[in-house]
């Protein structure tokens, strides 16, 4: 049977939209926003050392190598435009090649600008600014991840010479894990115990020279090595470093806040919590990374699986012939729609974080430091909850594409496996739910004695379950259509989240249970909440448009938000609301199902709407033309293994076995 | 502070533990398996060309020839022991480097073993089972992965000539992904629409040469080549292939059951079902494969998090100091014993399945199929399940080992790259399910028409939902202690599938439901199926274990039992069961909590009891003497970019930022 051509399925799948593509976009990355990343995407594609399309093909140190080129490029055209830091940002994620340049950016100068004095930065700047440095953030050691109170570098002061005197003293204390050290850094900001006179001051940050800036040899002292092949990201060079009475002017000593003089005395802060502000804000652009990989993914399989066609079995009764493509499969509709939806939710939680962070940055200035305990409590439940969801979103994306979904020509694999560090950098996941709930049922506790809390919207449902009734008061909707009312969602997420922190704070409050048997609750309670930001995230882009329009995209975005609350209510927690009382699975689950098969026919406009370029996608599957199969194949063709006429290692190989030289097959029993 | 060493834990770890480790083995591999797979072990890790150590550093064209040359060694071995079937495929398991070799003896054996007459295989078989000839199966396409009738590419008949000629007439008819195609078969089992005087006979197996006996060059008419990299198993040369009226003799088309003869007449085979049997063998196969491969990480993930100390923030009331292993962690308790449990369960899945398949062997050749149906929707229910948890689980290890995890050095990304592949192969998981259900609507209907069902044990159960009462009849358990019993745990499992399978044979029943609608209820309904046989399995075990010894590991495996149910019952699944009336969480997971905690004393003993050599291992994180971090360190002095003093690339790329002769950067507003 002759197929029609998928460039046509992909051209009815878009006939059948109810909006305008362009509107949307706007919608989703605001029209500045949406400006830039076409000006950075067209920038890129049309730069032949930022081509994509040899990548997959070379081998460890050829991709290390490209990936300096690329770099280097990156750095050209930095100068050349002068980006700014979200450019800058934007730009590397869209040639996504991750490298030395992604932690000089967002670890090394952020570090230097927050915690250097005046006097350092003036010195540092010209040269760390124009990467004359190459710069990295040694924090992690083998033994310590996210303990940061606990590693065990070391910087005595020698009061003798004024200097700092620096030792790895352990195996476990080597740096490890550290961007950009492997091979690339002359710079790195070290964290280590300071030590003044015998006495610890706890961990503060030194800038430390590694390699020489005449030839780039590592620096007396100092051993590095690159720590060999990862999952993802094998274009950086992470690296191990072993110091050894390496020493380092007091000078070296960062200090903005903490200070120490010729004498040896240690000057304290006068805000201890000031100096985490380079982490909050490198969270706040993981929710903003978490949108971009995830929409990139859901664009791919969208695309693709309304090209896909598939006959099935027809012995089931009831079901018709006719061939279908796979985006009509309800099981389909039902993995790979919601992720269209969380990824516009992301979105708007970005949108909405960031305004958080911003708002706290204008108080803070004003000397107000009221707003961060809370921006650091969501924005570590945010960090966990999207980066989470997004990397299983990603995988899911992959697995919605059946067979080639496995071959890097899907494009997904590529930046899957660089995107799940992101699970693990900047905070373990299930850690920094700790911080999260911790703040949770602080703000429960002041609402309990009585006190207000901090009366920011975000917690204060928290308030209702310090009443008297909240136990017993199970709210059921009884009409299938009530699951569709914004009230009964909010009210529903709410009550929820709030049980979820008081049994929590009920169990903590019980003496001897210890910290570790709370730690999945805390888990739950934080997903919980970080689940109610992203659902009033988009919740409240609903009601600005509704005031403020494009009138057209109401409807949409506000399906939108019922499938992101029925996809809760019906997934993984589904058990969490029927405890709660919200007892209509059914109901729920046949209300999704019909929302996901209405919003069939707008699927792949909406995925057109992130206007991702085939470059920046680079897929075979998501192409805009839909030419899927011819791009498989020439992808096929770039194979280096296919160079070759006849295999290499034939005469070695081949040979003898064809010709019987490998002795014959006669199964014996032994045992 | 001076650090416990690593290998001090682990055997403080071990000296808790309550039961025999060797006995435990036996029960888990049986003794005749036990001792098989430590005969297969010391072979391969005593033999220099089946090393790992080197392997993830090689670039994918070197891969692909260490595998030839690991192969070829497979392939001596082989002869030299004469290894039975089963011992052939653990041997491929335990040296783990996917290729060539694996596809000739699971597939292109199997097939010509099951479906050539026995003068082809009179003929064939001394050439094949010799690796004379290197086989491939050929059924995938490019546009038609797990629904083979629409296979496109086409053989028909030439009686002129008495040949076959075949064609792949469309782009979307070119075989794609067929494992070993790309650069190293010698022949095909080409799966193709069999057409004489223009009928088609629907799909039809044909032994077709690919490349010259000679010197292995392509044959003419044909055009192969190797797909492109993948997400795992890149030593394997997946491949692409079109014919152009490519000729073979018409005895070259496989004859056991269908036949065609010279003068063009085809006769149809006695029972249609029969050649299916090597599939349903296969999936068997993959769930004896979802163990062993879980069973790997689970075992790297245990002895890690009991050397892995990390100190906590104390702030949070309730938690005491000291150093814990991170293995104390309420949370790492609740991700990281279930997979152990799972693993288990995995083991003992296969040794029903299995016995189950024989059963059907057995029956089959005295002449009664009656077995087939429920084999066959078995066997793909579990096929889907494991495959898909053990993925899950797999990679729910590597993310326990945190930070390290993501480093090839854990050993864990290795394998499970090749592994996901098992969620789309021999049937993509979601499609396979369906199957499964189909097969229980009958068994259910069978039961509502009055007719018996088949009376299997499996699927007796079902009958309950046709009583009047079933689905008024909630049943709680009042008691926690209640959730431990092992009637109670039946009789929720088996009414939670029950009402899956009833609710989705109504919907069938409603007229004007289409299939493509039903499929998210089907895949419910067999999931909790098989989740019920994988919970028999165990149940079993216990069972027996209590029966005849070892006794003081039986209530070791009743807890096992009792953790997969609780696993259940509050995990993903847990609305299934709260709408059933089983409306319990917080008593579910707080026993769950109590008996993960209890778990802890036995957790490493129970992974050793796997038997799992270093060389199985192949981790850094899971060696057996827990020296974690020295291990690390070496593999990272393994690494090639390690070798230069001096970054390749100072010269071009270096030199000039240092330099300063990339610009200096200025931020410039351009919007």
């Amino acid at each position: 049977m002759p197929m029609k051509h998928t460039t046509e399925d992909l051209a009815a799948a878009r006939a059948t939209s109810t909006f305008d593509v362009s509107k949307m976009t706007d919608i989703v990355h605001g029209p500045r926003r949406a400006k830039t990343l076409r000006f950075l995407t067209d920038l890129a594609k049309n730069d032949h050392i930022l081509r994509k399309d040899d990548r997959p093909y070379l081998g460890r140190t050829e991709r290390f190598y490209r990936s300096m080129q690329i770099q280097k490029r990156y750095i050209e055209l930095r100068n050349q435009y002068g980006f700014d830091v979200e450019e800058l940002m934007y730009f590397r994620w869209i040639y996504d090649e991750y490298a030395f340049t992604d932690l000089h950016e967002l670890m090394f100068l952020p570090t230097l600008r927050a915690q250097a004095s005046a006097e350092q930065l003036a010195k540092w700047m010209p040269e760390a600014e124009n990467f004359k440095w190459i710069g990295c953030y040694a924090q992690t050691e083998l033994g310590h991840g996210s303990n940061v109170k606990e590693l065990e570098t070391r910087a005595v002061l020698d009061l003798q010479t004024d200097e700092w005197v620096l030792d790895t003293p352990t195996i476990t204390s080597s740096k490890f894990w550290i961007g950009a050290l492997g091979r690339m850094a002359t710079h790195a900001i070290l964290m280590a115990q300071l030590v003044i006179k015998g006495q610890s001051f706890g961990i503060h940050p030194f800038l430390l020279p590694l390699r020489s800036l005449k030839d780039h040899t590592v620096l007396p002292g100092i051993t590095i090595m690159d720590i060999g092949p990862k999952i993802g990201a094998n274009s950086q060079d992470n690296g191990f470093m072993q110091l050894k009475g390496v020493r380092i002017p007091r000078e070296n000593m960062l200090m903005r806040y903490s200070r120490v003089t010729r004498e040896g005395a240690y000057i304290k802060p006068p805000h201890d919590r000031l100096s985490y502000g380079t982490m909050t804000y490198v969270r706040v652009t993981l929710v903003d990374q978490s949108f971009f990989y995830l929409s990139r993914a859901v664009t791919i399989a969208t695309r693709y699986t309304a090209v896909r066609r598939q006959n099935r079995d027809q012995s089931i009764s009831g079901m018709d012939g006719g061939e279908v493509t796979v985006m009509d499969y309800g099981m389909v509709q039902h993995r790979l729609f919601p992720l269209i939806v969380l990824s516009y939710a992301f979105a708007f939680t970005r949108d909405r974080m960031t305004a958080m962070y911003h708002q706290m940055i204008k108080q803070i200035n004003d000397g107000d430091m009221s707003m961060l305990a809370q921006v650091h409590a969501e924005s570590s439940g945010l960090k966990s909850y999207c980066t989470l969801v997004a990397a299983e979103g990603i995988e899911e994306a992959r697995r919605v594409c059946g067979g080639h979904g496995y071959s890097q020509a899907s494009g997904i694999p590529g930046f899957y496996g660089t995107f799940l560090a992101s699970n693990t950098y900047e905070g373990e996941n299930y850690l920094l739910t700790q911080q999260t709930t911790k703040y949770l049922i602080r703000q429960l506790r002041s609402f309990q004695s009585k006190k207000t809390g901090d009366l920011s919207p975000d917690t204060a449902y928290l308030q209702r379950a310090t009443s008297a009734d909240f136990g017993s008061e199970k709210i059921q909707s009884t009409k299938k259509a009530d699951l569709a009312s914004r009230s009964v969602q909010a009210h529903a997420l709410e009550h929820r989240a709030a049980r979820l922190v008081l049994e929590v704070a009920d169990m903590d409050a019980v003496s001897g249970r210890r910290w570790t048997d709370l730690n999945v609750a805390m888990a739950r309670a934080a997903r919980a909440h970080s689940q109610l930001f992203v659902w009033r995230a988009l919740a409240e882009k609903v009601d600005s448009v509704k005031r403020s329009g494009p009138e057209e995209l109401v409807s949409i975005l506000s399906e939108m938000r019922d499938i992101y609350f029925l996809w809760i209510l019906t997934g993984a927690d589904a058990g969490d609301f029927l405890e709660d009382g919200y007892a209509q699975g059914a109901q729920a689950r046949d209300l999704l199902a019909e929302k996901l098969k209405n919003m069939r026919k707008n699927a792949v406009a909406l995925v057109d709407a992130f206007d991702w370029d085939d470059y920046v996608l680079d897929s075979a599957l998501g192409r805009y033309d839909g030419k899927v199969y011819e791009a498989l194949i020439e992808f096929a063709k770039k194979e280096p293994l296919n160079k070759q006429p006849v295999v290499f290692g034939y005469q070695e190989i081949v040979r003898p076995l064809l010709d019987g030289q490998c002795g014959t097959y006669k199964p014996k029993s032994r045992l």
